[in-house]
């Protein structure tokens, strides 16, 4: 399911209209990826939490050359689902 | 920032009424809960997308006592960061 795809159905579900849908979508995205750009922490209820954790620089061997190269540290957006969403899921046989 | 939090947030930021703007952020969980129990990804546009994976069994093997206990496979949510995303990240200075 793609971005469009999920307004139109949002907009279905809450009888509002797409561009209201679509303006509240970008604002959350947007909140989101600021305070993430500021190192804090997101919960969204019953859904998960969004977090930067920083992944450490590390020597990456080439199994064929043997080259060694250095990987930079970087920066990345880790999601934690919800104990709820993580129950939702289990409860699919396996 | 929590669930309250950051419906303030957007409320202010996009002159809707708070009710408005939790229906919809509660719609939007709901959905992509949904899509993700079905088992299909879901893309956020220029944020990330998201999907479950599996994570097979494996044997644990205590290392105090040596005890092998199977862990059972289990089902997780996934987030992938947009390029934009890992982008504006990546330009803070580590």
């Amino acid at each position: 399911m793609n971005h469009k795809e999920l307004i139109s159905k949002l907009a279905l579900r809450t009888n509002l209209p797409k561009t209201e849908v679509e303006a509240l979508l970008d604002a959350t995205s947007i909140i989101v990826k600021e305070q993430l750009l500021e190192g804090k922490i997101i919960g969204i209820q019953s859904f998960g939490s969004f977090e930067v954790r920083k992944k450490e620089e590390r020597l990456s061997v080439h199994p064929a050359t043997q080259i060694r190269t250095l990987i930079p540290p970087k920066l990345v957006v880790n999601f934690k689902q919800s104990n709820i969403l993580k129950d939702k899921l289990n409860e699919i046989k396996l």
